[in-house]
């Protein structure tokens, strides 16, 4: 199975076979998966949360971070990739036991760098919460 | 006590009396703590792992922005501030067990805004694992 | 006329009449305008190029910050916007005569803040040159 | 001469021979000079303002940017530097005929990246205007 298969396999479950603790730890269920565009769905959880009980920007941050990062995985290419850098901009908030979505995809795509975008929505997608992209590198590396 | 004072009672030790359920999951032991600027340190856990076993950028980036915001909070102002956007750069890695310092600060601070700066150094402060800043904005919600 | 009828006023010709002396020496064309996204194209200037004769990117974050700040005044609010800050990720090159598009939207609304994007495309649109976003608060300034 | 010492032999004057057009068109004064670290003061001109007749936002930005591209030129590098991105955050504001001073420095350098950062203060060093930072990659280009 490719990587793209292994995550369609998962569609309406949750993704507990990612090589990543951190994605096992966040529990991403996957709603879409296509080559260079996935959508996973998480459930906030009580220690996700900020002094005012809303999400921690921190957790939103980290799984912007995460999502680009499994959607990298997906492409199933020979390298790794490796982060230079993660912009998140903060628009609302979500509560404990609230579903978040994180809809993420390829803004460009050369030889050397991947520039991807994620945006965190409310389930009826009518709430932008947050939204970051990132630099990636592609490097020696290989899987 | 003043938040401040809270913070500096904990030096040496993990601050575990929080008011944010995500600090308390981050379990930073206070290194130093004054107005404006607090060193916390960090044992990189097994869940923090990316695909590589190195500490997750998603976890790098949850670190900086929580760690911005209890220096806020440790400032005793009436209101709470909200984070406008984050910004992390990456430079190096940590492995499971390693310990991390996040020394954090205050760039500039105005009457509606600030910015602030969190580095992530190695212990003995010879190699810079990432670096992020924030814009953050003085709600009129007062604590 | 409102700020927008200015704006489409002036489709297919050089919008000299800002009242901001930079977009003046920038000097963009209005391809299309309307509440919240509007259209300019720039033609690449011998001093706006770098030592390698390819457009600088400073010259490309000027023109996206600028554009963007062009579409708020669009807006004819009667409050000023002010920038809090500028993200721009860089693809592609441009050399000096070539034309370049710059696309910019709002991404998010809210009452205080907004967060606006643009990207810069070559004319036919295959090939994205840079993008960037801004993050900006209405002050309490009328105009 | 390397490009280091060109850069101190003009001290205290315009550098008016950079191999960078738009450098030229910004006319910075070197006050300071060394390895992996610049100090230029620049004049604010009519052309570079905003419809508040403040220093534009973009010429802030591009300033930041042509700095920081102008000390990576004085290391004396074989190979060009590419610069990924551009964060910008903006504080405070100068006028026509100020003087502003962007002092610039390498924050990190690896074998492929590095990071760079640059402040804008007023010219007594008491009000920071604004601040960016910079990611750049070593390309095989050679000069």
């Amino acid at each position: 199975m490719t990587p793209i298969e292994l995550l369609k396999s998962y569609k309406g479950k949750v993704f507990d076979n990612s090589p990543s603790p951190f994605t096992k730890w966040l529990a991403p269920t996957v709603i879409d998966a296509s080559e260079g565009r996935i959508v996973f769905e998480f459930t906030v959880r009580p220690e996700w949360l900020n002094p005012m009980h809303n999400i921690h920007g921190g957790v939103t941050a980290a799984i912007i971070d995460d999502v680009i990062g499994t959607m990298m995985f997906s492409l199933g290419e020979d390298s790794f990739y490796t982060t230079i850098n993660n912009t998140i901009d903060y628009f609302s908030v979500a509560k404990a036991g609230d579903k978040i979505t994180a809809e993420t995809q390829i803004i460009k795509k050369g030889k050397q760098f991947v520039h991807a975008e994620c945006e965190i929505w409310n389930p009826d997608h009518t709430r932008m919460i947050a939204r970051g992209t990132s630099n990636l590198f592609k490097t020696s590396l290989q899987k």
